[in-house]
């Protein structure tokens, strides 16, 4: 018998076509769509599925094989972000389409199309070999695109059902579609919001300027104060718990075939600007950051309006590299900036929460633990060795500058390190109009992935 | 023969009905009206009224007396405001209504009930004495509220019509309805627009966060740098052309009837921050200033938004004392912020443009020139003495921290020198809902104004 997941490009095709948009309401027949079209491909591939409440969108936790086999956790999500705007798309985007070797829609890179790789895989091996001794639990959830809120509570809440060998994950991106990436980082994140208030209302600056302290004043003095002329952050103690990276980390960068001035093109800036001792392409991976995400206060508009407003504020978020906690360092950014605030003015600073950083070190590498799980030893040569067969380059093993908090949560709670191949690449359009994912990348990576679980155990 | 004139009030009551927002092309009818109303009562006066046309609203310029007299320039302008926001109106902003002593409506203080004033004290000395021997030319311009304009060209084509011995306006403050003041010195002005700009487009701080210079980072440590830590503008030369006061304005200050605890508590802040050696009351008189109006960049919503901006501005503008130079002031800072910003963004500063700052020192008080005309010389003492009998208290002759750039135009193009009598308070509300003249103000200011016309010459 025949079933969907035999056609992969027309799975994909059928799951874009449920508009699952997380964040509109609007969208929740598609959201629901989505989620039934996923647990039926599961269903398909002989897992047993049950849906698990959240205060938002179900989570899909399924299970197949024996508990006393090696146990794979594969996790993903069926929504997607959402389409607007509308009128840059080519074609429709929730009516998946084929063009030049790309298969446009949203959510066909973001992360539909790697699950359908994934379960397209899965059914090639199990058609042929029914009893795989190898035990998964497919995780999906349905609130990423909005940071996964109920993620946490619910991994918390099923961490018995969760543990397990090693979680397998396809949601960070690659170069290129003759280069992918095995990502063995994340970035943690912590997000600050400050608020600086002056005078009861806006002033007039010349009636009462000279008088008191203007907020944007103090607030871009306490700013300012927060990195050091060359770079870097210059937060007491920022650095203090920071690891550098191990030295094949660097080596292994080295073989990204992006240039510097390729970069400098892609950004659009006249000079780079990374901390002493880091290429721009190392500095986005290895090393932690503070960044103003919008600062504001007073007239907005066109042509001047003279007044001294009575509050400015600045969004700022670090991202953070092991072994920084991001509960310590949105303290110490904190009180860096009550600290340069003068009395004259009144400033709150409010941490709005983050997730600390993720590195796994490929099993044998220097630096790497020695204590990881059979299945993780086994599973990062298998994969460089799949990928070389299929792609015919060997991946490169590297951290990201992203952060993606559910991974960090993944290991904390249920002891998971995290095999991240990233089959989506820059021009896939991710968040954008015109998302499309690349079928060449799919076919390949379909390919793979086939191997890959045929021979894990 | 009665005339409007003769009926103060009403005559205000008439003038505000005419919705003379010279902002909005939809209040051009108001425009007309109210132009039209102040050239029939100079017409009533005896005055021969003309009317200059310029690129936007018409300039009033009209003349009495014998061009041997001494000569008067009275300074006004009938444009106003616009209303916005009208739900905060307690009567409708352009019907005059009178309540607790106090006539309501848009343009009733700025600038209509001060005109009604000096045309209501010329009517009883022009009736009781029509050979009164002053020359007196009114000029009543239409474009004041949108920062004059046409008004420097104008000066510039009629100079010959506008030479005379003193000019005389009403278009300041004052403490109180018991405490007059005579403003003896505007701050100049210059305004800045700063841009700095960094990658092409807004950039995920997570995958690009650490290799390039954030236009917020750099933005806000070169504005940072344009202040020292005691709140004295650090651009260098700054302060080279700076003229202390003279001890007596100082000690004119201190008769002031408002304390700093009243003044802190009417701004709404925690501590002043005056710069060192001068008070807060005296600082925003007597000092520069460099004030942030506006600054914005990248996100600026609820919540959070990890992003990189491509652009941020700072909005800024200067007040200057005597004898510093708008344009040379200009040039200072934008050099220094050009200086501060690092070669890994792009930054461009535009000088939008000022006015000199502005003083008259009384004749005969330490640092006056003693080439004051006879007019002047007069007069200074002379509406010292009217606003004493009309009164019961002397007026305070003081420096006022805003800027009226057209003052120093009249002085650098006719010669003037400006008797400048404060008869609008903090609590008529100006440019704000519920706009009011307090019209024992305007009785009292009335007679002083009689007194003051018929003992001139």
């Amino acid at each position: 018998m025949s079933v969907l997941l035999d056609h992969p490009i027309q799975a994909l095709s059928e799951y874009v076509g449920h508009a699952s948009v997380s964040a509109d309401s609007a969208f929740d027949d598609g959201v629901n769509g989505a989620r039934g079209f996923a647990q039926s491909r599961l269903e398909e591939l002989g897992f047993s599925v049950d849906l698990i409440e959240t205060p938002i969108n179900p989570v899909i936790l399924a299970t197949r094989g024996d508990p006393s086999w090696p146990k794979l956790v594969i996790y993903g999500h069926y929504d997607v972000q959402p389409p607007d705007p509308l009128d840059l798309w080519t074609s429709d985007a929730f009516i998946a389409v084929e063009r030049e070797g790309r298969l446009y829609g949203r959510g066909a890179a973001d992360n539909k199309g790697p699950q359908i790789v994934h379960m397209a895989a899965l059914r090639r091996v199990l058609k042929q070999n029914p009893d795989l001794p190898l035990h998964i639990t497919y995780l999906i959830e349905g609130e990423e695109e909005i940071g996964s809120p109920s993620f946490r509570g619910f991994l918390e809440t099923h961490q018995d059902r969760l543990r397990g060998d090693m979680l397998l994950v396809s949601d960070t991106g690659s170069p290129g579609p003759n280069q992918l990436v095995v990502t063995t980082g994340l970035r943690g994140l912590t997000a600050l919001e400050v608020k600086v208030r002056g005078p009861r209302q806006d002033l007039h600056s010349g009636v009462h300027g000279g008088a008191l302290m203007n907020p944007l004043q103090a607030l871009m003095r306490a700013c300012s104060e927060l990195h050091d002329a060359d770079g870097k952050v210059a937060v007491p103690g920022f650095y203090d718990a920071v690891r550098p990276p191990e030295p094949w980390e660097r080596e292994e960068l080295s073989k990204l075939p992006t240039t510097e001035e390729e970069y400098a093109q892609f950004l659009g800036v006249p000079n780079f600007h990374s901390p002493p001792g880091y290429s721009p392409l190392e500095a986005i991976r290895f090393c932690p950051t503070l960044e103003f995400n919008g600062v504001g206060g007073g007239y907005q508009g066109e042509g001047s309006k003279t007044v001294i407003p009575a509050e400015a504020f600045a969004k700022i978020t670090c991202r953070l590299v092991p072994d920084q906690s991001a509960e310590e360092i949105a303290e110490r950014v904190k009180s860096a900036i009550v600290r340069s605030c003068p009395s004259s003015v009144e400033v709150e600073v409010e941490v709005k929460g983050g997730g600390d950083p993720y590195v796994v070190i490929p099993p044998g590498k220097p630096g790497s633990t020695g204590e990881e799980s059979d299945l993780t030893k086994k599973a990062f040569p298998l994969v460089e060795k799949c990928v070389r067969k299929s792609f015919g380059s060997d991946p490169l093993f590297l951290r990201e500058g992203g952060s993606i908090p559910i991974i960090r949560d993944l290991k904390e709670v249920a002891g998971l390190d995290a095999l991240m191949l990233g089959l989506f690449t820059n021009e896939d359009n991710l968040h954008a109009p015109d998302e499309s994912f690349h079928l060449g990348i799919m076919s390949k990576a379909i390919d793979a992935f086939e191997e890959f679980f045929l021979n894990l155990t």
